[in-house]
């Protein structure tokens, strides 16, 4: 006898990882799948043929593994999701069940992702301080790196809920007004067409009142965590964002990765986030009960080749206190909130996430293995955003990968 | 023989407006209404009353009207909706349909009043000029009133959807962290709770590919107009808001006025916006086909007094042009976008939107009717937001009321 795991699992695809999407097969309705290495499991199948047999599906949890997606078991919260994960983790690590997770799964490249869940609202973060500061360096180098607001909240704005997309689906270059160099606007294709490397985070359960505590969001609403492009068009951006902010420079689209990687299976990739410059206001003390920082490592990957390594580490504010802001006045939570947690940059040139920072505002184009000078993306192009944490016992969580290529403007 | 609107038709709540809700009564579900006069017409009970009588309900529309709300109806396009507004102005425009029409509704202060769409995703324009102007003015002192990009293109941002909520919900005064006269931020309720008088936009049908024209923004895709209070904390929003907009100044509430204006009511309202002073990007031509301004008078009362009369006549972008905007990057537009006109001050003191500019940022307190001084809203302060606008042959078009009572923070 041997286990499902011992069958199908990979080094970055095992029992400790176990992430959902929303899958189909030829011809086939979407339904909820779970990923151990190579197969995508139909978590409903799974129940149903393990009803007699077990282990059996806990009670409850019919409704949310019989969806499409994962809006049933967000909505359901914490209990939910810990009960669900316990009976997959039983179901693979069980001898004789691997005959079931077999006639229930199919081979992933055989399956179609979708959309895991319905994003209700969107959120964008700007938590990494190396990516914040060469920002400033760039755009204010007569002023010091950071804004006073930076290190005493975590600095974000609503970005458009419905032009998140799935990893794989590709989208025009987009279009609008362009500074030109005396300062009057041109119509036409973005010419500074740039990534975002992120990791984003699916909020679950709901929080009418908000005022959501650091502790109450890693507790009941932190679900999962994606990788996350938030595509830029930096001179449609730079035009438009004074005094409100970003909006046509990043509504065109925002690409997730389709695995979604529970918020449980990250345990042993919590690590410290660097040390606090200020003494916080209480309701974003991280303080206790962490740490909340997470210890992913992300690749850029551009045509095959990768330009960076963005570690997640080194992000000066955590999930817990992006969820604790985002409600403290009052402003409530939906199952299917969603967040980014900004541009992932690290503090050496090989580990930023954006182009607009490898290549110093195209001032200083960098050069990729095979020779070719970059700055912004070129038609045809496609970024691979990539990333591993840690799992328990040396094991590893793979994230898979989001990517899209950009197609000429239309 | 009288007709439906010959006993029921108010002045502002006749034929030419039939406003769309959500209504239910003591312990019902919520159903579709339409208004006339001071009945909400239960939309789908007329309509089977009607069956076998007629005016029959036109093929098609039966699932529209036996939704809870607007969604399905917002989601069926343009055609669906030219053909259930006639339906209904046929209806109580008809001798002997009176009857039908009383038994299918009930006095408007009887039934309870529910969001009417769901809000896909929200964006908040700054399309008047006068209000951005005395921004300007006041925080930007040294500099001219309007930024170089403010008439080149209709600067806007992303809101949070999930806390657009009905008129008539109130909701506690909200936290953040306020600037200080050192500039350290304390965090606390919000000192400078404001309001700002907008209308608001119901968008229906898709647009998967973005790219809404001028032409198709107002043929296929304006649905409704509504009266909308976007109420902002201008002290978290000051401390927050550089260098990605405002997010929680702003994102604790937004309320909307629940009787949805139907577009193709304000046909007599439509009015020429004010003259453009440079020549516009093609996408943002709205020269032909309109004139799409809007001439709707708003009143703001707080606690009964009448503080301000706000004109959208004044507004400089119309909202095709919005509309077009929004799109223009690719974004794709779907059922349920709302968009607000931000806030609408004309170029009077006594038309400004806000309190922040009535009281020119509190330096300078305006004085109620009642002699009480005010600058920003105090706990236990009702704010109604009122509406109308001219309709055929010297009718009006009345908008019903925005309100919401400010509670104390929790």
């Amino acid at each position: 006898m041997t286990t499902a795991a011992d069958r199908f699992a990979t080094e970055g695809f095992g029992p400790q990882n176990l992430p959902y999407a929303s899958f189909s097969t030829a011809g086939g309705a979407p339904r909820l799948g779970v990923r151990l290495g190579e197969r995508a499991i139909d978590v409903n199948a799974l129940a149903t043929a393990l009803d007699t047999t077990g282990p059996v599906l806990p009670e409850g949890l019919h409704t949310a593994v019989s969806a499409p997606d994962l809006d049933v078991l967000l909505a359901a919260g914490r209990e939910a999701w810990t009960a669900l994960r316990a009976w997959l983790v039983e179901v693979v690590t069980t001898d004789g069940a691997a005959e079931a997770v077999e006639r229930a799964s199919h081979p992933v490249e055989e399956v179609r992702l979708h959309m895991p869940f319905t994003v209700a609202d969107y959120v964008d973060y700007y938590a990494s301080e190396h990516h914040a500061s060469n920002v400033g360096r760039m755009f204010r180098p007569d002023q010091a790196p950071l804004l006073p607001n930076w290190k005493r909240l975590p600095v974000g704005y609503h970005g458009r809920a419905g032009t998140v997309i799935p990893s794989g689906q590709d989208f025009p270059r987009p279009k609008g007004l362009r500074p030109e160099q005396d300062g009057t606007p041109s119509f036409g294709p973005s010419r500074r067409l740039d990534i975002e490397a992120e990791i984003g985070f699916v909020l679950g359960g709901s929080a009418p009142a908000g005022e959501v505590s650091v502790a109450r969001a890693a507790a009941e609403h932190l679900f999962g965590v994606v990788l996350f492009n938030d595509w830029s068009a930096r001179d449609i951006q730079a035009y438009e964002y004074v005094p409100l902010g970003p909006y046509l420079g990043k509504s065109f689209a925002s690409s997730i990765s389709l695995w979604v990687v529970p918020w449980e299976a990250l345990a042993a990739a919590r690590v410290a986030p660097p040390a606090r410059e200020h003494e916080l206001a209480p309701y974003l003390d991280d303080s206790s009960g962490g740490p909340w920082g997470l210890d992913i490592t992300m690749e850029v990957v551009l045509d095959g080749q990768a330009v960076s390594h963005p570690p997640v580490r080194t992000m000066y504010w955590t999930a817990p206190q992006m969820v604790a802001h985002m409600t403290v006045n009052g402003a409530s939570l939906r199952p299917g909130d969603f967040f980014g947690s900004g541009t992932v940059s690290g503090p050496e040139a090989d580990q930023r996430g954006s182009f607009l920072e490898l290549s110093w505002g195209g001032k200083e184009p960098f050069t990729l293995a095979d020779g070719t000078e970059m700055s912004f993306l070129e038609d045809g192009q496609t970024v691979t955003l990539k990333g591993t944490a840690p799992g328990p016992d040396g094991s590893v969580i793979d994230f898979g990968e989001c990517t899209a290529t950009v197609l000429p403007a239309t």
